[in-house]
């Protein structure tokens, strides 16, 4: 039906945003959710992961042109242009609602931004890139806070909030901004529509069945006690730093 | 006379093992191997730097077509695949060795599968990248539990157990599987053979002699207040973290 | 007028440099510099982080060719030498002087010959690229040192010290070393100097005017209890580890 996907956009972030929120719903909260702070382990590592995830993300965007030319340097341009725009939009959100922005705000937002460009990345101008990461940036910090509450899910790492809503977001700015004039195709936003509501619902039903099936054949959960000393221990017998 | 090594498979990756080997043995055992538990100082730095490898190594298998053709994709393409295969396999090996796969394992079996591609990454298919991959994750799984009990050495980081059963069963698989339908040579499994056996009697010899002259000229071992201690403090006056 | 400047080291490096000194001097001090010993945080972050910095650096500089070509190709090798020379240069200098070198001397050094190989990346020769290093992680290294303590400035990362001073080094030694042979346009090095000097005096000026403003507006130094406590907790309410 000819709706416009440049990296994936729809089939990694919208697909995997659902999965993580039906998964959230399943598991249920961690105990102690809203009770207790649950602070990032170490905001150092999630700055450095960050960076990584940006240059990384590069080879996945400008990859996608499956050529060393042209299309592929443009890919690259607005994947830049729209995580540095939604690093910046997420930490303006942050400063206008809780008077400070955070680091933990500019490493979600440029993520946000990354994911928000996938389906972008070889349709469209550098000024659409930077539309599309502001855009972006504002979307998932509402997803990741005031969404995140009305739909009741502990989604501890927001995939829902940056990944759901920022491929969504993408996939709908992708059929508004596809442009010819970059040699792109134009795009249609009830196109686009289609596609994401797609995605969402094959996600939403797929993930059910197989966590469905999952929780009968091993179980999902770990019990409380093991919950309370934390996975690396109880699970896995490893922990992370000494 | 002809072995096939695309990347340096036994150059850089045999001829590290058998000197890491030989250094070992030369050095003798930590005070206190065998009878206290020797941890990785940071399973998170460890898996960090496991991915860094990984994508570096793009590089240095790519970057041995020295030309940014096809031959440069399907080596990128291959080691992408036998660091994967490697990390399964060696997960499988210690699942049913000792009932749980390990972080430190999954990083080590990634680094056994792209130490083992080096020597083939231009001359395999992609099937044979997974075969390459799976044999080497088994392989240095055994090369670092049984067979180093065999060796009695304490060779703390695994060098021979991953960089030198890795480079020896690469090079030898190389042998077997190169390929013309991906526009390799024919290999041959005795001429890998006497290839590897040359890289590993230079080495043993050529360690040995350096580790002689080395001991006679500074010494080798620091006195064992300093191994208590630790080197970064005792010898170079510097702590990594706080 | 015809500067030599392949990959901004004068652009950059020269003015980062010259703002970051004036920045220290009009900031001050840190309270207790002198009495107290301020330690680098985590060393090893350090030491991951340069790393980074290394390979990100071939992008900065190879991708100034503009193409995928001989002279990117020629920029990523004497980006390479330059970096491995300058980190041995400067360890050898705290051999000589302090009777060690050190982890922090390493990274140092590797990013004095990154930054003073960066103007001169398309236009030297491989062997000129180990001068440019090895001069660069000295002069640098006195730059951190004996340097820093005539400038009576707090500049706690060096910026002057490693950018300000590799960035004159490696302007200087291009006009010196710009050769024909590698398809590069022959150098001067009064040009040269009179380019470094020009942007040295413009970031200076500009730099006081805007921290001036600045100063007016907002004010630029914390109040001495948020220095004691830092400012990623007096100032961003976030802490980088548990």
């Amino acid at each position: 039906m000819g709706a416009l996907d440049f990296a994936g956009g729809s089939v990694v972030h919208v697909n995997a945003g659902v999965a993580g929120l039906v998964c959230a719903w399943f598991l249920g909260r961690r105990t102690g959710y809203g009770r207790e702070a649950f602070e990032p382990y170490n905001l150092g590592l999630t700055m450095a992961g960050a960076g990584l995830l940006w240059v990384g993300w590069f080879g996945f965007n400008a990859g996608s042109a499956v050529a060393a030319d042209g299309r592929a340097g443009l890919a690259m341009a607005v994947t830049h242009l729209a995580a540095a725009a939604g690093a910046l939009s997420w930490m303006l959100g942050e400063w206008v609602v809780r008077g400070r922005p955070s680091l933990l705000g500019l490493c979600s937002g440029l993520v946000a931004g990354l994911v928000a460009i996938t389906p972008a990345a070889g349709f469209v101008t550098l000024r659409s890139a930077v539309v599309i990461g502001v855009v972006a940036g504002l979307a998932c910090y509402w997803g990741a806070t005031g969404l995140k509450r009305l739909l009741r899910a502990d989604d501890s790492l927001d995939v829902f909030g940056v990944h759901g809503i920022g491929g969504i977001v993408g996939s709908l700015l992708t059929g508004m901004l596809a442009s010819r004039t970059v040699g792109g195709v134009p795009g249609s936003l009830l196109t686009q529509a289609i596609g994401v509501g797609a995605v969402m619902a094959y996600s939403l039903v797929a993930t059910a069945v197989l966590l469905w099936i999952t929780n009968l054949a091993v179980g999902l959960r770990v019990d409380e006690q093991s919950e309370q000393t934390g996975l690396d221990i109880a699970q896995h017998r490893e922990r992370l730093g000494s």
